[in-house]
């Protein structure tokens, strides 16, 4: 390595502030708010929380910890079990953090991806102290170049005490260019976001720190965590297939081109699947307008379906990753990364038309959709993105297979345990089992549309079954409250939703 | 009246197409679908409606409305007793058409009120056969004019097969000029919303239908129905003392500037309360980007308190109506109304970063909100623009009293028996007993913060003991699934939500 990284910090005078991440992490005091790059396991800070967490091993400290969304590298893993994790902002998927925010240890705060640099910029959160970004490169002027995520780097150096950069020598330094930074104006005075088409590029390629603010550089070379998606299977094809259907009859009927609208897509392995789906469909020269961009965006760019996708963070299984930065000049011209807020923000979300495609937890006989809560009660990773979006779409879908745990849970429910998207925000519900298209049905009309077509067929006499029994009881969504969740109780109690 | 309504009608050619509301109604056939203004009891056409359902007694026929909002002049109640409406978007508030919703006569889409035109322009619901507008005049090119409200009026004429116009000779020819016509354009080309202060004017004032869609003009008298909202009490007194010391705190901590944002208040007696407790308040120089302009608009302008306000309709209680109309040159300059897609859209609404003022009919421990459901099952009138706006606001308010039916019911419950707002477009609580301010916190921290200042005293206990039970459960969002509910079903069984 030696100095072989001095060229990545053009500033000439910073290159002084180049430390150790051991130094670096001193900065760091007990009680402190950290605001930290990456998103979606993708371009996080990693050698300085890494730092942090053998440090508080040593000597216990607390902090705040916000990011974009979820980290890689095990960080998430490492802080909560050296006990640095008090306070995690605004979306995580870690096994071990999870299990600390359910015990109660760590206070987690689940919110909408677009909004939380919207309420620090208002002073609606704890100030941020101290902003952790990784970066391929630092300009003359102090800019800092983001790697494979921008998240919320940018509004967080902007708005933090001090600034550390981690200059990472195994991101390659042609994502420079490949990111767009633009911050809204502040209200009163905010003027519209000049977004107008997935491909419009409106800010910096990047993120404009005064250099007086940076505090440290420290050099890393810790590769981003591969995605862990798996492989497309028999349920997951189903569902792209009722979904291709689906959009096909609306291109039939004028309700969509046929080079659809520009496509949103949740993270994992569903959503992915269903986009490498529109591999063998009749649509061309399809758009993103997404926060990630996983495997399936650029399997559709190879096949010559996908023209332009902007997103917030590419993550990648280890061998796409390889290919997509051997080929890297190639797809750059098709790509643009952008600071969450705006990837995800209600006034583009709408203003672009998008076709949202996000995972569900479990969705009840009426259209409410529970993405987060297992049980009602137990965090699963956090609402992230998918209300920004369900919310604002010209489609809303989401998608989720049938059954889970071997057939002993149902995914459609008589009431879902923990509502994240309403009725109001469900246009088209899919399984495996079919497609449910909910736009401009009643309550009552919606339940019959999803029992017909998306319930495993051991688990519809049981739906049917309340369903009617409501019935009786009548009203405008018809529910018996004394039984509503007593499909939950009875897994909780039994281990299966199956009566006894 | 003779000839007099013939000026109103400056399209000379346009002079010919007077009929009678009996024959104007003979256009309208069964099965067809009808868009008809009127938002929240103002505007909406009167004569046509009423020859409808007189008509639909002696020769049954079905259609199906919608609406800006809600209807005035018991239009619902009429027209859903004679059997006409089969189908009914997106919002109403009328007891007979509720019963018949909620005995499953009639199907209700309850919509966020910035969506309708948005699935109607992208044939997402069936199209408008039949648009049926009030207005003040038409306008020699065939513009109309509208009255006391623009709700969804403006995209139903545009997109209707034809137009049947009501000219309402008490609506004040005054009313020229209060109104903002503008419709986003069509995706994916569409351009920003050029809205950017409340008092921003972007569009025409008046709806630019060429005048050979409008097929039958017809003069009508009646006035709009009078608001019936009551005169503040002690409880509604107590909630905006809490609110008005809250934001008085957050401008001492500079958090708002002492004019603080642009207000939103939904539309009943709570909201109008708290904004009428603005007028002893230390605020001034405020304005509104509201859907409903109630008494207390006017008051606050009365009182030299606000200095602006836009809206979607006005609602007045009769004195009200009188006082306003009286002097209607004086107000005009500080009022502007625009269709409902603008006064509630996201865009608009992120961007001016709106303090949303909306009343809840219960909420939960952990801060989800239910504003539509009485016991999860019966619709009380509808979500209406609560979920525009409570989304996107800088600050989400949701107020209630804290018990409802004599102390037999808690207004905080367990577990929302329907969830309208989730946790995460909650910002404040605010009950007579006192306000919550949830901003940053976790669940469980959520549940101290309400159950320490939101709860009746009676009802704490019985709270904190199902909190502290569920805790030894576990979970991020702790809840016994098989008791959340059971605070409602025992109010069904025994008409108290009381332990027996």
């Amino acid at each position: 390595m030696a100095e072989d990284y001095l060229h990545r910090i053009r500033n000439k005078a910073l290159r002084e502030r180049v430390v150790t991440a051991e130094k670096a992490a001193e900065l760091i005091r007990d009680g402190m708010v950290l605001g930290m790059s990456g998103f979606t396991r993708a371009g996080e800070a990693k050698a300085v929380p890494l730092a942090l967490a053998e440090r508080a091993r040593r000597a216990p400290l607390k902090v705040t910890l916000m990011t974009g969304a979820s980290l890689g590298n095990d960080l998430d893993k490492q802080l909560a079990e050296a006990h640095v994790t008090a306070r995690r902002i605004p979306f995580m998927s870690d096994p071990s953090l999870r299990r600390a925010i359910n015990a109660g240890e760590v206070m987690y705060i689940d919110q909408h991806l677009s909004e939380t640099v919207e309420q620090l910029r208002t002073c609606q959160l704890p100030p941020v102290d101290i902003a952790i970004i990784e970066a391929a490169a630092i300009t003359e002027s102090g800019g800092i170049i983001p790697t494979t995520s921008v998240g919320n780097s940018a509004s967080f150096a902007l708005l933090a005490e001090k600034v550390i950069v981690e200059i990472n020598l195994n991101q390659s330094e042609q994502l420079e260019g490949l990111h767009d930074i633009y911050i809204p104006t502040y209200r009163p005075s905010r003027t519209p976001i000049p977004v107008v088409t997935p491909e419009s590029r409106v800010g910096f390629p990047f993120i404009p720190v005064p250099p007086e603010r940076i505090a440290a550089i420290v050099v890393s070379t810790k590769l981003d965590s591969a995605a862990n998606v798996s492989d497309p299977d028999e349920g997951t094809q189903a569902i792209a297939g009722h979904l291709t259907e689906f959009l096909k009859n609306e291109v039939a009927h004028s309700r969509l081109p046929t080079h659809l609208h520009p496509l949103q897509a949740g993270i994992g392995t569903i959503a992915n699947a269903v986009l490498h789906g529109f591999i063998d469909s009749p649509f061309h020269d399809l758009t993103m307008y997404s926060e990630v961009l996983q495997d399936s965006t650029f399997d559709l760019m190879d096949a010559g379906k996908m023209i332009f996708a902007s997103g917030s963070s590419i993550t990648l299984s280890a061998p796409k990753y390889r290919q997509v930065m051997e080929r890297f000049q190639d797809y750059k011209p098709k790509l643009v990364l952008r600071p969450q807020e705006i990837s995800n923000h209600p006034e583009v979300v709408r203003r672009l038309g998008l076709i949202c495609i996000n995972t569900a937890l479990e969705f009840d006989i009426y259209g409410n959709v529970n993405s987060t809560h297992v049980m009602g009660s137990n965090m699963m990773n956090g609402i992230g993105g998918s209300g920004d979006f369900a919310r604002n779409a010209f489609l809303s879908v989401f998608v989720t297979k049938s059954i889970a745990k071997n057939g002993r849970i149902s995914s459609v429910v008589p009431m879902v345990s923990h509502v994240d998207h309403t009725e109001h925000d469900v246009d088209i519900l899919v399984t495996e089992q079919g497609l449910a298209d909910l736009r401009g049905l009643a309550p009552r009309e919606r339940a019959r549309v999803i029992m017909a077509n998306c319930v495993a067929p051991d688990w519809r006499d049981g739906l049917e079954d309340y369903f009617t029994r409501a019935l009786v009881r009548g009203g405008h969504t018809p529910h018996l409250l004394e039984e509503a969740l007593s499909w939950h109780d009875r897994l909780r109690r039994t281990g299966t939703m199956k009566p006894e």
